[in-house]
Order: C-alpha cells, then structure tokens, then sequence
C-alpha cells in the first residue's frame, strides 16, 4: 500500500518538473478547460456531493457532527458558479514563472540571473470544504506546482469529483503531465505524505488549529500556515474615540470565527477611564461576552457597567473564534506591545491613537505579520490584500509571511551564462576582478 | 543547566525586538566597534588560541585530529585582518531593514505597505573555523537579527575570545542590547537549541555533511544549508571542445574539496569518442581519479586511454570532496537533465553547448539552484554571486536558494495604515469596492 503511495508522489515529483516549463500559453487553455468542465459536470459533481450529504446528515442525527459542519460540505450551484470565478480569478494573474528577479554582470560575457519558478510539489492536506480543490489546483498550475491533495473523509465523493473532473481537463490540454496532480484519500495517505520529505517541498494544511499544528508537529516538510490568530487591538491614549468604537467592534464582531477576529482588547490607562465603558457596552449589546481585567474590572464597575465576566490568565492567550473577547488596561503603548508580542499569535495586531510616533513605535516593535494603524484587522486577508487569490495566512518568519498569494507558491533559481568561463582566472596572483553591474535587463537565451 | 540556556535563548528572542528596530546609524556604528576591537585584541585573541592549537597539536599526535583540521584552528595576524576585512564589507552593504517592497492602496485613506524586516533570532551552529564568529555576527546584526552562536569544541577558547571581545565593542554603542548576542559551548546547549523552536527563527549550520544532516534531522527549527553538492557537468553534443577541457579541469580541481566542485561528469555519446579521451587524460594529469561506467570505458579502450577505473552504481549519488570523478555517457541532454534530476543535490549543474535550444531545455528542466551554461560549476558563490557576504548555499526549495546572502536573513511585514476604516463597509449589499491600485512610494509614518 505504502509503497503505491510512494509512486504516485514520486510520479507527482517527476511530472513537477515538466509542468514547470509549460508556457502561459498552456496553463491558461488548461485553466479554461477545467472552468468549463466544472459547469459542464455540475450533476455529476451534486450527485458525488449529495453521497456525502447524506452521510453527513446520517452523522449529524447521531451528533457525531455539528449542523454547521454539514452545511460547509454542500455544494450547489451557487459554490460551483463560485468554483468557477475562482479559476478566472486566477486566469487574470500574471503567470508569476521565469520573471527575472535580478540580472548582475559579474564579468565581461559572464551573466548571472535569478529567475523565478515553481517550488517544485505541494502537498495539500485540508478538512472538508471541497471548495478547496478547485482553488488550490488552479493555483498550483498556474504557478506551475505538482499537487498531491488529501482531503476530509467527509468530503470524500466530493472531492473525488471535483478532482477528476478538472484533472480530466487540465490534462486534456496536450503539455500538462496528469500525473502532476494526486488525490489522496485514506488516513494512511496523510501519514506517508508527511514523511515524504525526500519529494514534497512544502506543505499547506487548511484546517482548524488542532489539524495544522498536528500537520507541524509530524513532519520535517515546511509547513506554510498558522495554528493560531490571537489578535489584538490596542486603544491608545491618543485614540479618537469614534474610530475606536468602530475598529474594536468590526475587529472582534464582523465575523468572530476566523483567524483575524480580534480577541484582546488593550486600553491605555489614561484612555480607559473614558472610553472603556462605552465599548465594553457596545461589545456587549452585539452579544460579545466580555472578560476584563482587574483594573478594568473596577473603572466599569465604578461607572456602573455590568454584565461582563472576570478573565483569567489563561484568557490571554486563548483564541476564542467566538463572540468573546478578553480586555486588559496597559500602562502605555510599550505595556501594549510587550503583551502583544507575548501572547500573540505574530498574525494581525492593530492599534488606535492620532499620535504619529506612537504608532511608528508599535509598527516597528511589535513583531506580527501585519501590523495596523486605525484599521480593522480583519482586513488582513488575501483577497483585501490584493492578492487574486489566498495559498493561506502564514505566521512563519521564513519564506512568506501574513496573507499569501501565488508568491508563496513561487522560488527562484540563479542561471550564470559564460563563454567557458572558468574560476582559476579569478583567483590567485594576477586575478581578474569580477565586475558585479547591475544591468536592467530580462534573462534570455 | 538547561532552564539558564532556556532563559538566555529567550533573553535573546527579547532583545531581538529592540534590535530590530535599531537605526543604520547605531548598527553601522557598532560594526566599526567590532572592527577595531578586533584590531586592539590581537594579544587576547591570540592568546585564547593557543591554548586551542595547543590542544588540537596533542590531538594530532594521538591521531584524533587531522593536521588539516588542527591548521584551520589557527588565528594569527592575517586571519583578523581578513576578520575586519569582512566587517568592514558589511558595514558597505546597504541596510536591508525597513524597505518598502510593495506599496497598494486598498482604498482612499487606506494604504497597505510590504517592509522587509528581520527574521528575529537567528541559531548558528558550526565546527571548528573560530572566522565563523565575526562573519556571522557582523552579518546578523547588520540585519537587525539577535544570534544564538554554538562553536565546535576544538575551538572554544578562540570563539570565546572572539565572541566576548566582539560583544562587548558592539554592546558599547548605545541601542544594541548585548543580550541579542549569546555563546553557546557545551554538547548540551546544541540539543537545547535545537529543540527551543519556540524562541529560534532559523538555523543555519555549518560544516561537515553528516553534521547538517544531524542537524536537520533533529529539530523542528527551519534549516539553511545543504546537506550535499553533488554537482555535474555535461558536456553536449554541440559543446566547443576548448570549452569543454577548461570548463571540466576547473569544475573539479580548482579546488576539489568544496561543495560546488564537479563530481560527475555526463558527455553526450556523439561527442565521447572525440572529446572523452583528452578529457579523461587531463583529468588523470592533474592527478583526478577517474571513474568511468562501461559506454566510457569501451570508448578510452578503444583509444588507448589507460589509468582509469571502473565507476559503481554508489559513485552517481556520491560527493567525493576530493580528487576523483565519475564520469558517464549518456544518450542526449534529456538523460543528463533526467540523472542530474535524479542523482544530483539541487546545488550546481552546468551544460557545455554552443546550442541556445539545448542550453534552453537544460536551465529550464535541471531543477537545481544554480544552472550554468559555459561557465564552471565554481562559480556558484556568495562573493563571486556578488553578495558582499556569504550566508550560506542553500539547497531548501523554500525561502532562499542557492549562495545566499544577507537577504537570506531578511522577511517582512505588512503595514496597513487607515483612518478608522473597517471591514463591514467592504461586505454585503452596498459593499465598498476595493481600489488596489499599487503606488511606487515608500512607507513612512
């Protein structure tokens, strides 16, 4: 068994490198293949989707899954009408392969450039949400990336469909090797590809934060992700106060689920007195459960706010994904950014105030992946971002960090051009010099 | 023992922010503190070393150290010139901290800013070569990164020497914390350090294959380096023979014991019977053995070329480090790329053709981080590449590849500066459009 796995990601492997020459040309029709089949193959892929809905609702009965859960696992023709913007969306990309990223002379005839390419294969490992397959897959060929996908057991038909459906495609286009691209589908998969680190260059886990940092904890393959999304905002002395109601609200309510919800609340000293009151309130009025803080706890108690809970120290370093927050009074913008850099995630941290130089202090100490000035962290998403397209959010500090588009999905190689250039004439007595211009120029041959 | 190296890694990771931040004036002026610390302590310096030569020459005696080994101990007045000499060249380099790499404007008063910054805490560990100190340190805190060193044991006086006397000339400028900077010296502090991926951003090893290999394969730290250079050269149907001679004779004994040395060489089967035989007969003249599989060996029987032997299957997969090379016919450019593909390291692979198409295929399908046409696989070097300083080569498809320079130690940031701008007023019906209009400005505040 193991062994068969072992082929087809070594089948995967060798098919990356001819995928990573394939001209735009190529990518695009085989893009356009897959768009069209997606709407040509609608009952095919509902009835592969309704198998697992079924199953889904049997388990949902038996409360072996929540409601909510199901729900993600449906795909209709609205998902797959999305399915398809969603490839367009990566169409109108520029293709990010064989961009000259750097052209030096280091010599007289001798040309050294640094040309962008495909890492190489991909492993994507996700929980449910078959809508992922059609969003990766596309990203992965348009940037030229082999792909081996595993995906939920409850998506299992779904997948399968979604998979064969565009591979079936993509590979009808004469120069993209079908073997690029593997869907893996049992709980032994996962296991042997996360040992595959002799093929697999990189691994994207989508998932709540137990499967990532699972994924982390058992592979030496780097992982492009994050397991958590402990945001803060932090309310200044100098905060204007209808900006903070606004951005501390929209931070934590516009949709708490997800990784760039805010779930601490930080308010100078200075500042709390005044403005605590009515946010706690209004946090509260949009049902947030509000936990706060000693010295909170006696300014809203002061003002007669009640309705809030006491935290405790683990509230600090909890991600709640809820309509939660916890809130703490720091004595002043370095308090702030001590306890952000602590108990943070490095995902997104915001802070409110008027005051240039604090601001300036909170961006370069605070060590996140974005850092905010008066602005929502939810913002801090690929799509916002301007990317086209989301690989993911990533708190790595190597490679790609925060929202990551097909950059992510990108390296690069040096290509040095000589006349037979050799090293012994620059070195010893009498060496030549390199020249080391920079020359603005596009790497051909 | 292991809670102090926990509290001094964590000491380190804090000060890494306020290092970080650091102005190029201050790190510039703290380069030239090192630079002539080093100059004033020679005796110290000196001293220190030879209690570890000392050492190393006992070891000698007893066969437990190579004299090789034992020399490259050695500091005397030419190694801290080239130290300084290597300050000095950092300090030329342009800060790489705080520029802006992208610039869009999400909507009116809402501007998103790409800044590079550093990774954070850096891990070095290396064998012997106490020149690593200096280079590594000035490297790091150009960059604005905090380093954890570990040095071999045969040079821990020196390293010592040199780390207290570097640390202290940098610690003296106001704004570097000395705390960003800690040595490392027992067999413990390594495994502790390879386990704190909690605090440790990277690591980047240097010395001996096994000894990166040990270190990739225990820690969950991501690792620069490479474990291997096994590098060809194919020389092609179309290559131009004077070409060919020079290119092969450098490639493999310029310096035969460095990884971006050749240790296969590929030759196309029409140009073997011309051009093998005098490039076997250099190659034995320069005192090379040669390993030859049989197409080769029936060609140089042929010619009358004795001297060589014959190559095992083990040779395609071996770095010799040393005089020897296998050498192997193959059918046409797509045989070489597929075993340059299959038994190369990603390192340095060059092609010797006058044919543009050919060279094409070759740079576009060896997936290796340098591809070179007509130039010698020695050339594949920070300095040569221009870089002013040598990180590391790095064999990872993630992050940084190939000879990597200081830009190895750089990441960055996203900066999103709004004036109260929230996420619902970009969400539902009536939603806001986004602008994405991308501004060639810098960020300030």
């Amino acid at each position: 068994m193991n062994s068969t796995i072992k082929d087809r990601v070594r089948k995967a492997k060798e098919a990356s490198i001819a995928l990573a020459a394939q001209s735009t040309d190529v990518k695009q029709k085989a893009l356009a293949a897959m768009a069209e089949a997606l709407d040509a193959n609608r009952a095919r892929i509902f009835a592969a989707n309704s198998q697992d809905m079924q199953a889904a609702e049997e388990m949902v009965k038996r409360g072996e899954m929540t409601s909510a859960l199901a729900k993600r696992l449906k795909v209709d023709d609205g998902k797959i009408d999305g399915m398809i913007a969603g490839i367009r969306d990566v169409m109108s990309l520029p293709d990010p392969v064989g961009r000259t990223l750097d052209a030096l002379e280091l010599d007289s005839g001798l040309m050294l450039y640094q040309v962008s390419c495909p890492i190489g294969l991909i492993g994507v490992i996700f929980e449910s949400r078959p809508d992922v397959v059609p969003q990766i897959l596309s990203l992965c060929l348009k940037s030229g990336n082999a792909t081996v996908f595993k995906g939920g057991s409850e998506a299992q038909n779904s997948n399968r469909a979604l998979f064969q459906v565009l591979v079936e495609a993509a590979g009808s286009i004469t120069g993209i090797p079908p073997d690029a691209f593997q869907l893996m589908e049992s709980r032994d998969d996962v296991n042997a590809i996360l040992e595959f680190d002799e093929y697999i260059d990189l691994l994207i886990p989508r998932g709540s934060n137990s499967f990532v940092r699972f994924i982390q904890d058992h592979t030496r393959i780097p992982v492009l992700g994050h397991a958590a999304g402990i945001c803060h905002v932090y309310v200044d002395e100098h905060a204007d106060p209808a900006k903070a109601s606004g951005l501390v609200l929209d931070s934590k309510i516009q949709y708490a689920a997800v990784c760039n919800a805010a779930e601490t609340l930080l308010v100078h000293q200075k500042a709390a007195a005044d403005l605590l009151p009515s946010l706690v309130r209004d946090l509260m009025d949009a049902s947030v459960e509000v936990r706060v803080d000693e010295a909170s706890a006696a300014i809203l108690a002061s003002k007669g706010v009640k309705g809030w809970k006491a935290a405790s120290d683990e509230d600090w370093d909890t991600e709640y994904n809820d309509m939660i927050i916890s809130v703490k009074v720091v004595e002043d913008v370095d308090e702030a950014i001590r306890h952000i850099n602590r108990h943070g995630s490095g995902h997104t941290d915001s802070i409110i105030t008027e005051d240039r130089g604090i601001a300036a202090r909170f961006i370069s100490l605070v060590d996140s992946s974005s850092v905010m000035v008066n602005a929502s962290t939810r913002f801090s998403d690929g799509y916002r971002y301007g990317k086209g397209a989301e690989v993911g959010i990533s708190t790595n500090k190597i490679h790609a960090r925060g929202p990551v588009g097909m950059e992510g999905l990108m390296i690069y190689k040096y290509v040095l051009l000589g006349e037979g250039h050799v090293v012994k004439d620059y070195a010893g007595a009498g060496a030549k010099a390199f020249t080391h211009v920079r020359k603005d120029e596009t790497f051909q041959i």
